[in-house]
This record gives structure tokens, sequence and C-alpha cells, in this order.
């Protein structure tokens, strides 16, 4: 078998065959096929696409290419999460301790954000002396233990993905659908659990814009993990406007808490009960908002969380006093000059703005301010009268003020009719 | 610029500008594009394609990657010329001695064959001790005093291509059309001609199959040559059946000699003389066919052709005795089992078995069998009788003779009704 044949085999449209995969996946692995034609099979790829058949492939042998985290004595319910990447996208952090309050074991393997604010270990990395370099041995007796525990992916999951992705990166091949699902589903396989829910978002802030591109991806990932024996399901959103109030990293730790105490943003609280809902569901429970109110209310979701924070290591005291947390020296409001009703507040803009305030990274090894973020005073639907505050920017860097209020001014949009109120789940794939 | 951002705006269909090719061409020069974001670039090339301005874009700076051969202190009437390549095609050297004969000058670079049989340097070091290894400066003496030369390219001559067509040939974007024409146009002007005559192949023993493709590659050439202000043309021809009866080196030799001896093969006679009228006619000198016979019949161009040969240092005996050229141990005569005319000789099962006798290479490395070859004694339209030898078979590898035998007698198709005589020729672009 010859990697060029396959190629050309892609070029003109063909599907590919179980043995061709493994071959490329092998190859890849191996060293043996060389990154021009890695390459170029990507690209035909993006041109051709790949059928489900091919897809599923895909995904088992990126699984088998690297190790496969074993949580089977702990259970055989298992449930993860994972979200295609959002702008104030903490779900993960109210999701985990209610899955735990509700009994429900989580394990979740996480990996640092790039592009315009952190990921979720980076948030939670804002906590002083939070550990998320769990060793496996660790993470697993925290699970055991905690129901849940959050750490920084470094078992070599999917390697073959890793490899892939480093390429599919610097030769324009990131936005193939086949090879989204495949990078995500096998990464979720390989993490161990049994339940799968899938948070895909699309909109400004998402990196895919249309629902219809965000369906796609979905019913393939969904269909992909059934094939490979998951219970899986995707909640499709939209992501044109960012979620809550908090994008940042120490914000959003805050806006967290302020939720399990009960403060709950609609937005955050429709997400965040839906994949809970669903997750449960695909354990075979079926319970509606009102049991996740009642897990915030009681406090047992807070309970969780602290359980978390405090089995991690990190300084409990944040719960109470929020000036533990990293705390910016700059503090500006930014106003605006026009009365009306918001009616949009462009996602993809507040988290540039955010990036250049130091809440991002371009690369893996750059530092992220956990203190920089913005806080939305004004959401979506709400009035706005002349001189008000409209948000509320964090950072340490005075030079990036400027533009970054220029950013949110023109991120949020008014209109005279109060705008009707919006669910934002587009769809569910089951 | 960054070259991610000119592979996902040709993925998108868009064309790339003078700046943004010339940054490629440079990028692969000078090694800071890396070979994975150069194929894949190719691969969307091969489904976005480029246009005319980007094609001749292209050309233009791959000329410019290298050396450019200055013929002009020999003459500013210099005419070149071109094959893509295929069966038996020994036309350049029917071609170069008329040119002669008829008082032009032609320089003619040639590289090694890939392939199923030698390329035009294979077949001229089937003379022996004929010297293809020419300095520039005894290649332009030669010409000058000759009116023609030949020699191995081991200039640096569009260098951009030869990087390029290297990952072409392992990434599956060869079948550019595209690049196959600036690759092409780009070494005939990097050449110094300044009149370029195309001679391009379509059918089963050519790389493009139809006619429709070979058209459009020859518009392209055309325009493309003419842009960058030269005198081009094409002429389109099928390459279904072998070019005359010899296929191999020292066969092939001898079938050239024998036409400037005036034995000439009907369908030789079309292309060669189609060429030359061509060739004239870029440079102002209109003549017909009559012309070209009486060069042959005069014997003047056999003449040049001795001429060439004693100048390069080539055993002249072989013009009288043809054992001098290198021969085969075996000599094997293929017989038909039926009765009938013939239907067709396919061209790329010839070429198979030649390459098999030992007449070809794989890698530029590879030792060819110059005495290896087939001879056809029965060619297009002629009438066979069960027991005829169909065809002559050299090789010195026993081995081969099974299977050569097999390709040979399945080339062959016959019918009962004698078939129409028909030009080579599909159509000329000017």
């Amino acid at each position: 078998m010859k990697i060029i044949d396959i190629i050309e085999k892609k070029k003109k449209g063909e599907a590919l065959t179980d043995t061709e995969i493994k071959f490329f996946i092998d190859g890849v692995m191996k060293g043996s096929i060389e990154d021009y034609q890695t390459s170029a099979l990507l690209m035909a790829i993006y041109f051709r696409g790949m059928n489900l058949e091919e897809t599923t492939l895909l995904t088992k042998y990126m699984v088998e290419s690297g190790e496969i985290l074993d949580l089977s004595d702990i259970s055989d319910n298992i449930i993860d999460k994972h979200s295609t990447g959002g702008v104030g996208d903490k779900i993960t952090l109210m999701f985990l301790p209610i899955m735990a309050a509700a009994g429900m074991y989580t394990a979740k393997l996480s990996g640092r954000g790039l592009g315009h604010t952190g990921g979720t270990i980076d948030k939670l990395e804002a906590i002083p002396n939070f550990r998320t370099d769990l060793s496996i041995e660790e993470f697993k007796e925290k699970v055991k233990t905690h129901k849940t525990a959050i750490a920084a992916q470094t078992l070599s999951l999917a390697p073959a993905d890793g490899k892939l992705y480093a390429l599919r990166d610097v030769t324009s091949t990131v936005d193939i659908i086949p090879l989204i699902a495949s990078s995500v589903v096998s990464k979720k396989i390989a993490s161990g659990a049994n339940h799968i829910v899938l948070d895909v978002k699309y909109g400004s802030g998402a990196f895919l814009k249309t629902p219809e591109d965000a369906q796609k991806l979905s019913e393939i990932m969904v269909e992909v993990g059934k094939r490979l024996n998951r219970n899986i399901c995707a909640v499709i959103s939209s992501m044109n406007q960012p979620l809550g109030r908090a994008v940042g990293n120490s914000v959003e730790i805050q806006e967290v808490i302020e939720f399990l105490k009960g403060n709950m943003e609609p937005d955050l609280k429709e997400i965040t009960f839906t994949l809970a809902k669903k997750a449960l569901e695909k354990a075979n429970r079926h319970e509606d908002f009102d049991y996740f109110e009642k897990l915030i209310k009681s406090g047992s979701a807070l309970e969780k969380f602290k359980e978390i924070v405090a089995s991690q290591n990190g300084d409990v005291r944040i719960f109470d006093d929020y000036s533990i947390l990293p705390q910016a020296g700059i503090k500006y409001e930014v106003k605006t000059d026009v009365s009306g009703f918001v009616k949009n507040i462009d996602a993809l803009k507040i988290a540039k703005a955010c990036k250049n305030l130091g809440a991002g990274r371009e690369k893996k090894s750059d530092p992220i301010d956990y203190s920089a973020g913005i806080y939305l005073n004004k959401k979506y639907a709400e009035y706005v009268n002349k001189g008000d505050t409209i948000a509320t920017v964090y950072t340490n860097k005075e030079g990036a003020l400027e533009e970054a209020k220029a950013l949110i001014e023109s991120a949020f949009e008014y209109t005279d009719k109060k705008p009707e109120e919006q669910s934002l789940i587009y769809k569910i794939i089951n």
C-alpha cells in the first residue's frame, strides 16, 4: 500500500477503506508518511469530504493511536462533557458540581485554551494554588472520592489527532467537518467515559458560523460516537453573544460561584441545565429543570464545587472573598452615549477585546493574565440610558484600553423596541 | 504576508495576486515555506485551478528563480521544440536536422526520460560515444557552427519548477493543468529560444488521455508563452498508438536514420513536417510539406544529422552499419494467431512491454538497456495473416519475454474491414 495512491483515491472523490485509513494513521504515528503527503491528503479531504464510515474508522484508529483511560474500576456510568468553545463559556464549572450533586460521576480532562480567552483549565488556575496537574492515579482517586475531578490533559490521548491537528493548523485545513468530528470524538472516547454530552456552538463567537454547519458536525459526531459504542448526544446553541456576563478568567470564576449561590444568569442556566438533563438521560435518569434548580437552591452544587476546589488544593476562601482571586490593576467602565434596548453584543468583538487585555494566548507557552477580562453590565434585551456603564474592563495593560473600549462599543447594538426573549438552544441531536 | 493566508485564499477559490505568487515561489526557493504548506497549496490548486493571469505569473517567477540561457549572440531567430511525451516519440531527432537543413537555428536542452522508454537524451546515448554532457559554452558554440545542438539539461533552469515537481510527484498533484503549463513553458523560456513549438499528445500512451484536456493545456501554454513575449504554438496529436514502428533506444535511432534516408513512416512524417512547418511560420517563413520532403530526398537533412552526431563525438559509422548500435542478445518474433486488419495498437501496453524489456527507468539513477525495444512489423490498417510476425522484441532479459509477448498480443486489435486512413493531428493552437 502506498500513501500516494490513497491521496489520489481521495482526490478523485472515492471513499477510503478500513485498511487504508489504518495505514494512514499508522504512517502518521510512525513517521513513515511525510508531512507533505499528509497535508495533501488533508486538503483533498477538505474538498471531497469523508463519509460516516470513513469518519468512524478515522476516529477509531486515532483512539487506538495512544492510551485509553480505563475508568471501569470507578463505575460503568461515567459522564463526560465537551464544548466546541465559546466566549464566556464557563459551563463545565457549573455542570460538574451539579452532576456530582446529582450523584453522577464525571471525569473531566481538559486542554488549555488557545485563542481569545483561556480554556477551562486556565479559568481554574485563576484560583490560587488550584492544581490541574494531577497524575492519572490522583485524578481517578479524586473522581472515586468526590464524584468528579478536572485535570489538564497530560496523558497521550489520541496522539494521532495531535499530530494531524498541528499540521492542519499551519496548512489551512482546520475547517473540515469530518476531521473536527473525529478529533473531538476520539479524545472523548480515549478519556474513558461512557456517556458523552457535546455542547456545540455556532455564531460569531464560535468557530462554526452557522447553525446548519453546527448541526452537520453534531450529527456526524453523535453517529460516530454511537458506532463506537458510546451514549452520546449534542446540544446545539447560539454563540452569537457571550455566555453570561463575565468573560476572562478570574471574573468567570466569580460568575460561576454566583451561579452556584443561586444568582443564575438565564442564558447560563438554560445551557447548563439542558446539558445536565441530557447527561442524566444518557445514564437513564429523567429529571426536569426544577430538579437542578433545587440542587442549586439547596447549596449542594456549591458545596460540591467547594469540595472540588479543596480536593485540588485550591484556596477555598475565594467562595467568601473574591478579592483573593487575581485582581487587575486597572478597572475601567465603558459608558454608552446612546439610549435603547440591547439588541446584540457581538461575541467575537468581546473576545478580541479580552485577548488584547491579556486574557488569552496565541501559543501554548504564552502566559495568561488571569485578572484580565470584561464584565458585561448590560446584556441582551436590557434597557440602557445614555451615560450608563455597559461593560467593565479589567486589565494590567493600559495601552490596550483604547482598543478594547472601541471593540466593546462596536460590539453593542441597540434598538428602540424591547427584543423578545429567545432560547439559545437551536437543536438537540440524540 | 503569510503562506497560510495564501493557502486559505486559494482553498476558497480566489485568484492569487502577483505579490502572493512571488512570495510563494521565493519561499519555495529559500525554504521559508515548508513542503507541507506547499503541498496543501498544490492540492488546493488541483481543485480550484489558476486563471491565465496566475499561471502566467507563476511561470514568470519560476523562470526568474534560476538562470536564463542567453542565446542572443547567436541569433534572434532561435527555435525550440517540446513534446509532452509519447511512445516511440523520436520526432526531435528528425526535427532538428530538418530545421538545420532549412537554415534555422535550434538549441535543444533535454531532460532524461522517466517512465516507460528513454527520453531524447537516452536515445542519443545509444549512439556509441555520443556526448550529451556539453558545457554551455560548447553547446552555444555548436549551435553557432552547426545550426543545432542537443545537450542534457545541466543548467539550473527554472529550479522552482524542479522543486515543485519533486513534491507534486509524491503528493498526487502532477495532473494539474496550470501547473503542467507553467512547468513546460518556464523551462522553454529559460532555455533562451524565441520561437517555441509544442508537440502536445493525448491518448493511451500520453499522460493526458483526452483531446479536450490536451487542447485545454495547449491553449493555456500558448497564451502564457505569448504573454511572456514568445512566438509559440502547439500541435495537438493522438498518442493512442505508438509513433513509427520502433519503440526503444537503439531501434529508434535506426528508424530516425531510415526516415532521413527517405524511408518515412507516414505518421512520423505527418507529425514532424507539421511541427517543422509551424516552427518556420513562427519565424515568418512559409513552406509546405514538399519543401521538407525535398530536404529529405536531397539528403541534406541526413547530412545535418551526421554533422550533429560527429560534432558531439558520436560514432558516424552507425549511418552505414546499424550493428554498431547496441544489440540485444535476444530477438523474438511475436506471431499472431488471427487474421484481419490492424484496428488499433495500444500505445500504453507497448510502452509497458518496452519498460519490462529494459528500455525505461523508474528512478533517474536507473540504468537503461539501449538495445532493448520493440519493432512493430505491422501497423494500423495493415493486413495480417494468421502466423505473421506482428512485432519483434529485442531484450537481454529472457524472463521478461513472456509478459512482453502477452502485452503486445493484447495491444493489437483487429477488424475485418480495412480501417480508413486517419490524420493524427487533432488541432493546432496558434
